[in-house]
């Protein structure tokens, strides 16, 4: 079976997720919506783009006539295609807030949805991370792949949890302050913190983990490329650090770099995904300084980087496979997931 | 009595403290050593600088030849200085590593001295933040300020620690890469983790409050501005936020900013103090973002900000005092060097 | 006789304008005029602060409203001030285009003004800089300060113009992206061409000389501290460099500093007058590199750096003595108000 | 034929040329050759890098000891791979200054070199570029890539010299302060201008285009991702900004995009080549901002990016067909290049 699918909202996900969908084969990408011309869009449609002669539709009737104003081919509304019958599923990765806004339209239409992190937790039944839960949301109508933070924080709290329990957690969140291609936000030379303590990333985790103790502080700091988290916290038995590698090497879309090996900055490890040529450089899997990976007694602490524009893609394509059924074995759908984006 | 003293090394740190020796009225600045003719250095002694007519002596021979010849007018060795007996204080405020070198030279000449936070704890026998030992420094031999992050750690700290003990710290330290006017060191677009944990914070400390249970991480970012750190732990009691922020403020050195009041990012405080027109801007004092203290049982929360160029100068200016006994109570010692610096 | 001087608006310009209006003894500050109570207003009437006692006005209702609401003390409308015939002068530092809107209002009080450069031209019939043209501006109704940027340009090309005279200049404007204290804008990394080209500086540079052949280009890069202008172009006579540099250091508000003494960069250059303690840091001078003077026949190349929010600040003063009348000799002027603000 | 290559120094060129050769029909990478085992030359040899299966070499004794400490499997010295006869063309990407104490070894061996721009221009009989010199380098010895900065200012310049003639150049080049992957260099928040004028690159222009009169001035920024140059001049005749553009988009290996597009900062830019799906996001091509071409009678001006680490790669092949000789005709040669890269 091929599950037919459609993304709404082509930005730094939603062109990702587009990209990963065509490199399935037990899926079709039907078509992607947008509401403006912006660069990117024209990019990814050019010949030598990678979505080169997908359908795109318009989101709404403003957007249509702004897009086809800008030159570009229309096959009309998003709203007329999910009304065809043609659509499995649609993956909404729209601005924060506009998920919630088409879900009435989805569920008119019947279509099964995955919703982004940058969506409350109420606009799907389930906020998922493959790992932690991809049965809970085998052929359910909606859920909601949690944000780059958070599903960086599941995948390693997980891989602890399941191996030796979890206590409590802290963690401090040194953000990104925008992505790499943002001209227009700051801070230049600044830090900004949150200053409302505990930050909403430790609530968010529970709503994938709802038995974790975990607080989180966060600021964020003046680079494009990746956030980077500082974790402690108490285990319910003694562990080792070689242990604690272990079970992070076992659980996958998790990779132990060495700083002394010369990956001692957020850049460089940047850098490992350009040099193995991954598309856009994505680091599909959360990166965990290896010396930093720290044991005493049943206490832990490690250091770990996120690519915010790439971590959930292998969760988005595992939210399709789940939500519409068509593999029902979680390691089996991580395989596939895996082995299409080059994640080892 | 006035305290005779110079400052060896006019760098980011011994500018400034040879300045606010300045304006102590028990105190004379008898001249600087520096072994190069930095942009600083000619600055200060610019008949607008805040160092006109200061005598500038030569750390060492080869310095003392190129400062001549540029064209600078040196009185002499540091090292004739010291043994012509008019120096009751050395201020050393040479490069990291540099203070242990000169110690040799400082006890064959019988001077006191006031080491920084750059050099090792085993150069001096105390090491001093006026607050928490300001009596163990009473007419010591020397003592070592510590550095400006430790210097921030041990206010906050031991304002909770004498009003409600402290049971545990563990705190992240956001640290700012390099000073302002610094263009040579990076990062300029990444998060560089000190992947060693616990980072060498936590136990520099405890030099000065050996009996805190603490452990700290480290990254720098990408701004030349001030510190932030995140800090969590244990109160030995239960104490409201409203407590521990009362503790900050009647510690003294500590200020609460409400981000809320438009201090919304270390950026927005560094313009509080040009705005004040304190001299470069320097900020004495431990920024808490009011909002951040938070308390859950004897659980605390907060976040500050260190001005890494400006905190010590007044430990430095109390250290003087300390060493030489000419003020025995801290806390006369304090309303002094704080009148003399705009500190309220 | 003393004049009397309000400021409309006290963000980055206006608190600088006010403070140095408080330092001059031929004018006297009645007033402040605001409608939000930021971070900076409070700071800079705090006692510490460099306005403290100042009154403080609102220049519409909704502001008032807004500062009672946050507690500060509102001695009532600006409007109302203007009527009472208690102003001579008001100084409109508002944001770019609020200086036209308010320009009925200060018509109707028939009160003098002094706008700033965010203004388009043709809000006064003078565009402003003391060296150009001070003596037209004398007893005007209203001048226009001109921006940093072109503030730069004039002093600098009007040194060469008079004594060399100038057939073209084409100059290339590296600007600081946004001001030291805001963490919202960016660029953190990237550099955003201006792409309409000739960008504006030079045809606003020709409000003030008309009859210079100048083109501009611009980006602006992800720095706070300093514009940095690129110039070449061509002398109606052959000069040396050393002759270009005599007729900047005769000019006054041009400072030469050395690369080679350490002043290498625009971080350096601000370290200058942070070492000066300039309030704020604040450099009124044009800091030409000396090393770049550069003569090729009647060729000419240069590169400088602007402090942006401090260049103008001299020339407000001067227009206030200007528009007034109570100083008839541009020198007198400018000796006056350099001297008031530790300019050589 | 089939042209043997080895790379001699895998860092930001090398191993996009060695990558690039591998996509070649007429050439074989026979090695790579460092002296360090760096985290880039780890990644791309492994199983997932572009070069993994290559044979390494070291250029060194004590390389090939550091990487077999290391634990890499080095083939043996470049050395002796060099005498053995089967190399045709070695690559020296080497830092700047290693190429010309390379050059004994390499003519020892009598094999054909390609230097790259770091090197002074005396290294090679020629300086090369594509477009301008291609026939001359025909069966040369040695040529010498010229830098990325020189490299887009010949592409350009050589376009509207070949059709309307240049009478005089003069650009601005905002130079990128470092690469991406960089953490240690900066600056972080400053300007660094060269404050020698001309800058080098008008001269190591003149290397390609003796005949051209250009100057050139410089300086650093914080950002990584992109140099921009802004450039004015006079053409020989009058042109429009229209044949201007058509004149570079016939030239080939320059592409003009149009801020109004989306493209209106460096880091737009560069997102456009992400989106592509370029391997590291290289940007063979000059990137013209469309809107800047501006013409004036015989006057013109532009603004280019320059992508640093990707734009001399074409240019590395082409210089290896040269100096075999395997293909004679310049324009299909840069077909080959530019098919097997995916430059239109």
């Amino acid at each position: 079976m091929t599950v037919k699918v459609v993304v709404n909202g082509v930005g730094t996900i939603g062109k990702r997720v587009a990209h990963a969908v065509k490199l399935q084969n037990d899926m079709k990408l039907i078509g992607i919506s947008d509401v403006a011309a912006t660069s990117w869009l024209r990019t990814v449609l050019e010949p030598e783009g990678p979505l080169f002669k997908t359908d795109l539709y318009a989101s709404n009737k403003e957007g249509m006539q702004k897009m086809r104003d800008a030159g570009m081919y229309v096959h009309g509304l998003l709203e007329d295609l999910l009304a065809s019958g043609q659509v499995d599923v649609v993956v909404d990765c729209t601005p924060a807030g506009i998920g919630a806004k088409n879900k009435p339209l989805y569920e008119k239409q019947g279509v099964k949805v995955v919703y982004q992190g940058g969506e409350k937790a109420d606009v799907a039944p389930i906020s998922f991370v493959t790992i932690a839960n991809y049965e809970k949301a085998l052929n359910a109508q909606a859920v909601r792949v949690v944000s780059c933070n958070t599903t960086s924080l599941v995948r390693t709290l997980h891989a602890l949890d399941a191996r030796f329990g979890i206590e409590e957690v802290f963690a401090v969140l040194v953000r990104r302050a925008t992505d790499p291609w943002d001209e227009m936000s700051g801070p230049i030379n600044a830090v900004v913190p949150e200053t409302h303590i505990p930050s909403h990333q430790g609530p968010d985790l529970q709503t994938v983990m709802p038995h974790i103790n975990i607080k989180t502080m966060a600021c964020k700091v003046p680079s494009t490329l990746a956030h980077t988290h500082f974790i402690t916290g108490k285990l319910r038995r003694k562990a080792t650090s070689e242990e604690i590698k272990r079970a992070f090497e076992d659980a996958g879309r998790i990779i132990l770099l060495k700083a002394a090996n010369g990956y001692s900055a957020t850049s460089r490890i940047i850098e490992r995904y350009r040099d193995l040529c991954r598309p856009r450089y994505d680091m599909y899997e959360v990166a965990v300084w290896e010396e930093s990976v720290t044991a005493e007694g049943n206490r832990f602490y490690w250091i770990h980087a996120v690519h915010s524009e790439g971590i959930v893609i292998p969760e988005n394509i595992d939210a399709i496979r789940a939500v519409t059924g068509i593999e029902t074995d979680k390691f089996k759908c991580i395989e596939k997931t895996n082995k299409s984006l080059g994640i080892k």
